[in-house]
């Protein structure tokens, strides 16, 4: 289901605070999961215009009758006014912005391409130059960074549904099973337990191919002596869970539980770290310190998480510092997942994620997955 | 399998004769299919900067074992010289420019933001204020429109193999299946047939979501009277094919069976239509007049088809000519779909699409499954 008119009215109102400050009277919202966010329009295109007394929607005629439901429904997007696309989105844009009354319209300069963005500029500027366009970044991700009620209920029962799903994992993932068919157990079962689809590709990597953290699923087979990395999540209602259990395939060589034991406890340490009012990075670095005490830094090469929510990778990240960068303070609300992992070239890999909400004193786990011992099948 | 050295070094050199008119001495490379197609990475991270003597990959660590795998195999990509990602992927560019010698350097304007764009500008004036960045479109995009022998029996390949996936989703499009389960079923049958993933959300739309051209596919159960449009593809060695079948539950409405037709005559038109040297528009127009001559023009609210490739919608784009926009030319060696439709909100809806390759003297099928009448189920 999706979000109630009241939570987009709220989202709307927190958006426009910000406008005054910015400069802008409107502002341009390009980003697909940010027009959901602010008008539960779920199309993989429409731009939305958030002015200040009305919210603008314009979409192709593909989801003419999809939006017309939504809006005789409790879901409905309050102040909506429906653009349709004669031509091209950007035209549409344009009529849309000249028809309005906002001079200074900002826009989302993370997602406005260069090129799009000079056809902006060159055809406002002939149809009306008083329009001014300025660049603004991250409105909509920051106030998406922390999950209101809804988003909350809705990605714990995403999460709660990566269990059955875990379970039939681990019973697909025995000796002999190619990757590739235990990753379809994997996607059959994510949509028998309601999600919409797969968050991201599957990835079920075994032996060698555990050590590459971004290796999806192939045709080799399951054998024994394995460390098997198996990573997948669900869309549910948009929103994203994303679930990481590593096994072996009996017997297991006394490195493998090694390897297991020492990415366990700095998960373990990451998690305790959490709490609001500290730097992402601290989270990032209460893991980093546990694998560098294994001897293992050089062999995590990632960061720890990443924001979920309607996107599978968003605000908060929690990684390094970056120099230069301003680093992210956790907050109530936010959630992310925690995922340290160790990969050695030719041996293996073990990586083990969760997913949490920050709360009012540290975190809660929004996964509830065994993880404490290595499982060998 | 990936694409061969020699076709990539033969590609190199096509982008590479585009360099002295642009007035560029290298070129950024950040949209991730293009650097596929000049590199062999596979990644979803990657930048490529293709200089007159060496192509530069920037790759993050979880990619570091997998190029070097590439590397040693027959599909290596020559003359390629690796860079590590030890902060963010833009400063790894930043430093890979200072270190070379190219004081132009295109970048793709079409797939770097405005903020991107500012913060590369900024850096690079502060580091080497020689280096001046150059806006580019359509130069990699424009090469991969027209297919090479590799590319084109790869796609060949993987459109065969929507043969058996569509008769596995015909088997499981009956009374009383949840749209949701024929969706499960189809890429259960896409995996089986070697497919690496979906090529997009599988659609499963019956009855009134039949006229929704965008619906995926929900718990709504096929009842007697639907049409039912099943819209799937797959992703085989990178290349994307795609299919839509339209069938009905019966007993079908007489009215089902003139939708089905017209939409039939529509595609077979623009099958006809297609040949080198012709406006992509033409093929268009040739669908659309079949489908205005039955009134159904406004029914017909999308385009005809896309480009195929490394994207599931690439150049060239077969639909109405846009006005400033040259039009596209067909050339042998393009591969699209045609997939005219119609669609009757609160009745349901009919689309029927195959893809093609362009040949000599006309185009040729890549998919061979059935169309010729509405199959009822």
């Amino acid at each position: 289901m999706p979000a109630a008119s009241h939570d987009l009215a709220r989202r709307h109102a927190a958006i426009r605070e910000r406008f005054e400050p910015l400069g802008i009277a409107a502002l341009a919202v390009t980003h697909a999961p940010n027009v959901r966010y602010l008008s539960n329009h779920a199309g993989s295109a429409g731009i939305l215009v958030l002015a200040r007394d009305a919210v603008h929607l314009i979409v192709d005629f593909r989801y003419r009758e999809a939006v017309e439901r939504l809006q005789s429904s409790p879901q409905a997007c309050p102040q909506l006014r429906v653009w349709p696309v004669p031509d091209s989105y950007d035209e549409a844009l344009v009529e849309c912005l000249v028809t309005g009354e906002a001079a200074r319209v900002g826009f989302e300069a993370a997602h406005v391409s260069v090129a799009r963005h000079a056809w902006l500029e060159r055809t406002l500027h002939a149809r009306a130059p008083g329009i001014e366009l300025l660049p603004t970044e991250q409105i909509v991700e920051s106030a998406r960074a922390i999950k209101d009620a809804f988003e909350l209920s809705t990605i714990r029962d995403a999460a709660s549904r990566l269990t059955p799903v875990a379970e039939r994992a681990l019973a697909a993932a025995r000796a002999g099973a190619r990757e590739r068919d235990v990753a379809g157990a994997i996607e059959a079962a994510l949509r028998e337990a309601g999600f919409d689809r797969p968050a991201f590709d599957t990835i079920v990597a075994s032996g060698p191919h555990a050590a590459l953290p971004h290796y999806r699923a192939g045709d080799r087979r399951l054998t024994a002596g394995d460390l098997v990395v198996l990573d997948f999540g669900g869309v549910l209602d948009g929103y994203c869970c994303d679930l990481t259990r590593t096994i072996a395939i009996g017997p297991a060589a006394p490195e493998a539980a090694r390897l297991y034991e020492a990415v366990r406890d700095a998960q373990a340490a990451a998690l305790s770290a959490v709490r609001p009012g500290i730097p992402a990075s601290d989270v990032d670095r209460a893991a980093r310190a546990v694998l560098e005490s294994h001897g293992l830094g050089e062999a995590f090469g990632h960061g720890t998480g990443h924001g979920l929510g309607l996107d599978v990778h968003e605000e908060p990240r929690i990684g390094r510092p970056r120099p230069g960068a301003a680093a992210a303070v956790l907050q109530p609300g936010m959630v992310f997942t925690i995922e340290p992992g160790a990969y050695l070239p030719g041996f293996g890999g073990v990586r083990i994620e969760d997913d949490v909400v920050v709360t009012d004193e540290g975190c809660a786990l929004l996964t509830s997955v065994p993880r404490d011992a290595l499982v060998v099948r």
